[in-house]
């Protein structure tokens, strides 16, 4: 008999297994009123939730990240989820802190972002759709605050904004090639002034990665009113406070700044909220959730977007500061089917043992292990096994982790849940326990320039960075405007440590192109672009959405 | 003092005044499991609360509509609601059904869907801005199909659809006049093929039509396949099932297919569900709100979009048929104001006593009554007192309905509540106990011509129809295709009896201009536009959000 897909698991026994939302609520200390239901198993955790939380110590931090991400799959999702469980079933007091999935790629590509097998958020359903609506929220504010920015210079343009210089992006969580490039404005006079738009996905829109790194509605509105919405003919900056908004476009996201609570399927406690894109935004769910998770749980579990150079970077160089607390341990997930594949075993040939592979592809998973040592936090390698793992790759894997001191441990989370990752919750607990001694790489008083050569040198490994005449430009642009004290935000391929995705491994003697640099000043960023990055997907040819479908019930199939 | 506002009413101890929505269900005879909570006071009724509701008895069900709106106000959802509170204030088992709010005006033009004064559904705020997502539901698969489409030409293009004769249009809940007129898939041929767009306000879109006609998800399901998307380059019609993606549409609209239950200010059960454009669509809440209001309360008080001439007609021959309950009774709203603006007092006048005016007014809704009485249902009058009326005009008026037999009552809702209704409420609950003897006004089978001939002469008192040569052509598509055995769905100012904006009163010796003709197959009615109607509409030069607030403890202010 095939293994479930991860649909058919969430679905056994479902309402036997899920646990009313309070029930979850009462484990971390919150009573009903401190919630918000949404349905049986899904809740926002309200005002009163949140102050009574904030007035708790905070917990320990696990930061779960991974190498770079291959097509062989490394399930870091999967062992973030399988990791709380297990210290859930080692009695600790756990709760998993994690993004929302973007509805886009879900009626696109087959494969979810709740996790798999037997390590999953659940209802994965409602979590993957809808779920309480918090990217509606968004999708509306972002589309709201663009029809206010195109009525101003409808209605006399009193801002004086030039059309051909407004930065602010509609969106929709769609992956929708046809908007990437479009004419608005057209037909007639009563239909504003014809001008570009490029359209984005809802979750690579700022508006998502400000809801991330708000403290509360008043940090939020802030954040909001200094989001850089357009340039005037004479090339001076547009804010949204400049027209009067700020209070409408956060009124629309009240309910969604509101971290949201579920479950595994083994009942640990998860906050699930935020999800901006990992490339040109930080890629780590809400600071609002780590920081609640944190005051709930005696360990927290959460996780940055792709490998640890781009998610695992910015948790450290963006996030921690924000959060004010570095995490305890780090966690890099790696399978010896990815190892081999970033040393250059092909796809169709990984069922095969290859010790060379695997030895040249630990490369990638070494340089991992030292750029989160930069940080000074402990530092664990949990490998994913596949029945098609040999014992001589294991046995080599673990003798060349050993080399570089890193503990190493074999999860088997997919198939068997908690019971598969006891060894790894164990490891996290020892060194948890260690005195952490974070250290940040850069500091944010840097120059631009400093601050990107620190990261490229220090994380990816290049000997050169490179500006083109744009970048150029725009670096004194961000002086001229002292817009230069803020973090830098690097957009670059998730494939390679470097800006090629072709070069796996632990590539040497590099350049790093800087294309362009993007003030995000409600983020609080710089967007460092390195490559062309698609902020809009697409969907394939036999999209996914061919496959689903709902019974009279409302049973739903074909997704995941 | 001055009156307070909508708002303010609404948030006056809102937390003693609302009840816990579990409190609201059990009223209507539904456990904690029949409903899917919402937050504490809101909820979407879940499968098993409409299996066990369907077992019940039809109880009596109102329609309350009105006399051609006017800019002096007619307050038609005010006295819906109420009513409702009235009857229920007299001992009577009374729950409401009605449309739910856009997003996209609330951001342009003061003034709220939720009624107003001491007679509103709350919580107003969430009922205005998001609710439950239905909106959003609706917007995610709207935009959803229109991508599969563009996706579908993209790659290969197998149905060979003609990207210039493309019906479906993506949609956004937001008033945007520069997204009426667009151009698509610019800029590279990975960005799909380039196109003319014209978005939509999500309310206009088919789909919101579709759900508001649904039985049940198989019933969705059936009529998403059945939509007609686009022509061939040989100009036969596509639909959706052509695409193979109805599951997956119906999937995103699972929940929203459940109607939502909320409260009055004084505790009135209140279905809030659905909320179609009352002009290209039926404007009537979803037919699964109206029914379950009518299993679960003795009385059902709902409403139709616009005046009787538009959503009271669509109600009477587009719901019932397919409700399988003709209304029990039919209030026509009316106020003096508006009656003297209908018979020529100018707006700023209305303050002074004018009884020329008010019988020259009256024609608009005597006609109205006629109208409501073709159906062979009771009708009864409520007019809303404002404090300007004079003894003088109230005692013409009385004498008016009195020479067309028709029961008038005076009400005091926006001021008093249930208090300002009781008349009008023992009036309705004498006439509902008549013997209801509801006669169609046209049968399906009837061609399209003669459907709307019918409606335009015993309707809107029209003495011609001419059709544009587009819609000849189209009358003709539609015979072709075996498409004309629909219910006709008129678009048509709501200003006016006739499709002219200026004709005031009851105009007569008038012709009806069909300007063309657009089969709705997944609603199940073809749509006669009399006019330009505007899909999308735009905002004004002083946005209502200009005004709107959120303090850091989520209070809300200037909405409304």
């Amino acid at each position: 008999m095939a293994f479930p897909s991860d649909i058919e698991i969430a679905q056994i026994n479902e309402h036997d297994r899920m646990k009313d939302i309070n029930e979850i609520a009462e484990k971390v200390g919150l009573e009903s009123k401190d919630i918000e239901p949404y349905g049986h198993y899904k809740a926002k955790i309200s005002g009163s939730g949140i102050s009574k939380a904030m007035k708790n110590d905070d917990g320990k931090l696990i930061l779960v990240t991974s190498i770079n991400p291959t097509p062989a799959g490394e399930g870091k999702s999967t062992v973030a989820i399988g990791l709380a469980d297990s210290l859930q079933a080692l009695g600790k007091k756990t709760v998993l802190a994690l993004r929302e999935p973007s509805l886009g790629p879900v009626m696109g590509i087959k494969g979810g972002a709740t996790g798999g097998g037997y390590a999953q958020v659940v209802p994965m359903e409602d979590i993957n759709l809808h779920f309480t609506g918090d990217m509606h929220a968004l999708t509306s504010a972002i589309n709201t605050l663009a029809a206010l920015i195109d009525n101003h210079m409808h209605q006399g343009n009193q801002l004086n904004i030039d059309p051909r210089r407004i930065i602010w992006k509609r969106a929709l969580d769609i992956n929708d090639r046809a908007l990437r490039s479009t004419v608005i404005g057209l037909g007639s006079p009563i239909n504003s002034i014809p001008r570009e738009e490029h359209f984005e996905i809802t979750v690579a829109s700022e508006l998502m990665a400000i809801l991330c790194l708000s403290q509360d509605l008043d940090d939020l509105k802030e954040r909001i009113a200094s989001i850089l919405i357009a340039y005037t003919f004479d090339k001076k900056p547009v804010f949204v406070r400049d027209l009067h908004v700020e209070g409408a476009i956060t009124m629309l996201l009240k309910d969604a700044l509101k971290p949201n609570l579920v479950q595994t399927l083994e009942n640990t406690p998860a906050i699930i909220h935020g999800g901006p894109f990992a490339n040109i935004a930080h890629g780590c769910n809400s600071i609002l959730a780590t920081k609640l998770a944190m005051k709930l749980g005696d360990y927290t579990i959460t996780e940055g977007g792709f490998g640890a150079d781009l998610g695992g970077e910015k948790f450290m160089d963006i996030v921690t500061p924000r959060l004010n607390h570095a995490p305890n341990a780090v966690v890099i997930v790696a399978t010896i089917r990815a190892l081999k594949y970033n040393g250059g075993q092909q796809l169709a040939d990984l069922e095969n043992e290859d010790l060379k592979a695997l030895t040249l592809g630990f490369k990638n998973l070494k340089r991992h292990i030292q750029n989160m040592r930069y940080y000074n936090v402990p530092v664990i390698v949990s490998i994913n096994r596949f029945a098609t793992d040999t014992e001589n790759e294991i046995k080599l894997l673990t003798s060349l982790c050993d080399e570089v001191g890193v503990d190493v441990e074999l999860t088997e989370i997919h198939h068997k849940g908690s019971k598969g990752g006891i060894d790894l919750a164990k490891a996290v607990i020892k060194a948890a326990d260690k005195a952490s001694n974070y250290s940040r790489l850069y500091e944010d008083e840097q120059t631009t320039e400093e601050k990107i050569a620190t990261i490229a040198s220090e994380i990816y490994g290049a000997n050169n960075v490179e500006y083109s005449d744009k970048a150029k430009k725009q670096l004194k642009s961000l002086k001229d405007n002292v817009w230069d004290d803020l973090p830098v935000c690097i957009a670059k391929t998730q494939y390679s440590l470097s800006d090629d995705p072709k070069k796996l491994g632990s590539p040497k003697d590099f350049t790093l192109h800087v294309k362009s640099l993007v003030p995000k000043l409600g983020a609080g960023f710089i967007v460092v672009l390195t490559g062309n990055v698609m902020t809009m997907p697409g969907l394939p040819s036999k999209p996914a959405a061919l496959n689903m479908d709902v019974d009279n019930t409302g049973k739903i199939s074909g997704l995941f």
